[in-house]
């Protein structure tokens, strides 16, 4: 790999992130009851890389953005926390460990983790629309932003793929098959992530074409990068449980591809990427370290 | 009771929400592969009363509102199927039968039900910021339009509500405790489609705090009605499962007040919702007829 592969410094990104969701956190859930406050907190505020996040002030950043758009990242994020509540759920994935901590319904319960799971989408989306008010961007803005997010969480992504996902558990599929599941599981909140930062930065169509165009490599070749993981890092690296994908006899792209072959077609996706980024004018050089560091993480 | 308590006559109504909820169905579900997709056209499709989304077109109605509201009335009501998914879920009331079917977790899955359930929600958000733009009434009412829906379907609303519900099983609950249950569990939506329709037809900040003070009246009457339904009618009456709060020990309303007590409190509840409307001009026959029909009805 080459240097850049080196983990970029998102400290200071996260440091703000961590305070929007406090900040989040704070305004909202108080006036709820425990324990679904407190779970909704526990999930949100656990431990995370918040790539996503990251993603939207990276991107904002790219795009010229001048205001604070950690609010608005603070946002996705949420809507990334709830699918990992969910995924997690025992009629899911059925996963005792996230972060390195006892997933939610096994801190709380099945029936807590499940509502405070329904419940993140609709605050992240009210979050998004308060978020996006405060950057001043006009009202069609904030709701193209919030049906991007919305989008991104529904039955056409997120929730799409993770069932296509159960789905094909024991059965073999083909590289496109598995393609399409990557895509609107993992993709599809990585894409909306960069999407949103840049309608945030209201860019250009011709940028947002080709933002569009990163964010769907990176956010592929993430889950790649993932499978890849799932094989060769230890639950102790991962903060979740390794060598599930072989338990639960799912297609993968080292399955596919062979881990090698796996590791090059994420590379390859990376590059794709960056060079859409380059041709456009806004490949920034903390987007670029992101797109490697996707495919170069350890956990 | 007064001849008004008779059914009201809904039919057009219905058939008008009817189409609406076939044409969100068309338009959003075609491109999620089964069975998600499936499941959440078996939930919208159920029969049902439709009582929130009739909210919405009377109150739109009543409020001088010109246009066609079917779809925004549908969308609401999406939201509400989404919650009785929800509440249906073995880790929640885990109900078998449902508007006189397998709930959706009997006739799919647990894992396809409550991802079912999730999607629902972006869904019925999505689906009304578009209908509310296609009224015409600028992007600011729509985005506040969205954001009641929201607040309502949220851990404030009908999720909290949910959860303070089961946490109450078992334990003795003051009328305070338990109104404060209702009022979260089902009369936030009620009250959100009662205020939904009215913003759509721009109502007056006064006509909305009347509408808001019916709302509020209606929602808690509806949930006192359903306590006494549980008691008073049969499980083929309902199309669910009767004489579950006693099996499950829940306080209700029959418990703390009895039956006659219970009836007595919710038709005031009832009067003091149409004695607000009155006060503001915008009693419409129906806006009480449905009132009366909530505490009168026997499913």
């Amino acid at each position: 790999m080459p240097a850049t592969s080196a983990k970029p410094d998102f400290s200071a990104a996260r440091a703000r992130i961590a305070r929007a969701l406090d900040a989040l956190c704070d305004e909202a859930l108080p006036a709820i009851g425990s324990p679904v406050g407190d779970a909704m907190r526990y999930s949100i505020r656990g431990e995370g890389k918040r790539l996503r996040a990251v993603l939207v002030m990276l991107t904002y950043d790219a795009c010229g953005g001048a205001g604070d758009v950690a609010a608005l990242a603070a946002a996705v994020e949420v809507v990334h926390a709830y699918s990992l509540v969910h995924d997690d759920l025992p009629c899911m994935d059925d996963d005792d460990l996230r972060r390195g901590r006892p997933t939610v319904h096994k801190a709380f319960s099945v029936a807590v983790a499940t509502a405070a799971g329904m419940a993140m989408v609709p605050l992240a989306a009210r979050a998004a629309f308060e978020a996006a008010e405060r950057l001043g961007l006009g009202n069609a803005a904030n709701g193209e932003i919030v049906r991007v997010l919305l989008r991104a969480a529904g039955a056409g992504g997120m929730i799409g793929g993770q069932l296509l996902d159960l789905e094909g558990e024991g059965r073999h599929l083909s590289l496109a098959q598995l393609e399409r599941v990557h895509r609107c599981k993992t993709g599809a909140l990585i894409e909306a992530s960069v999407e949103i930062g840049a309608r945030a930065a209201s860019a250009p169509p011709a940028i947002l074409a080709a933002l569009g165009r990163y964010g769907r490599c990176i956010g592929l070749a993430f889950q790649i990068a993932d499978d890849v993981l799932d094989v060769t890092a230890t639950s102790d690296e991962l903060g979740k449980t390794a060598g599930k994908d072989v338990a639960f006899q799912k297609s993968t792209y080292p399955a596919l591809l062979g881990v090698q072959g796996a590791i090059a077609r994420a590379e390859a996706l990376v590059e794709e990427g960056c060079q859409a980024l380059a041709s456009a004018g806004v490949l920034t050089p903390a987007l670029e370290a992101t797109a490697r560091y996707i495919v170069a993480r350890r956990s």
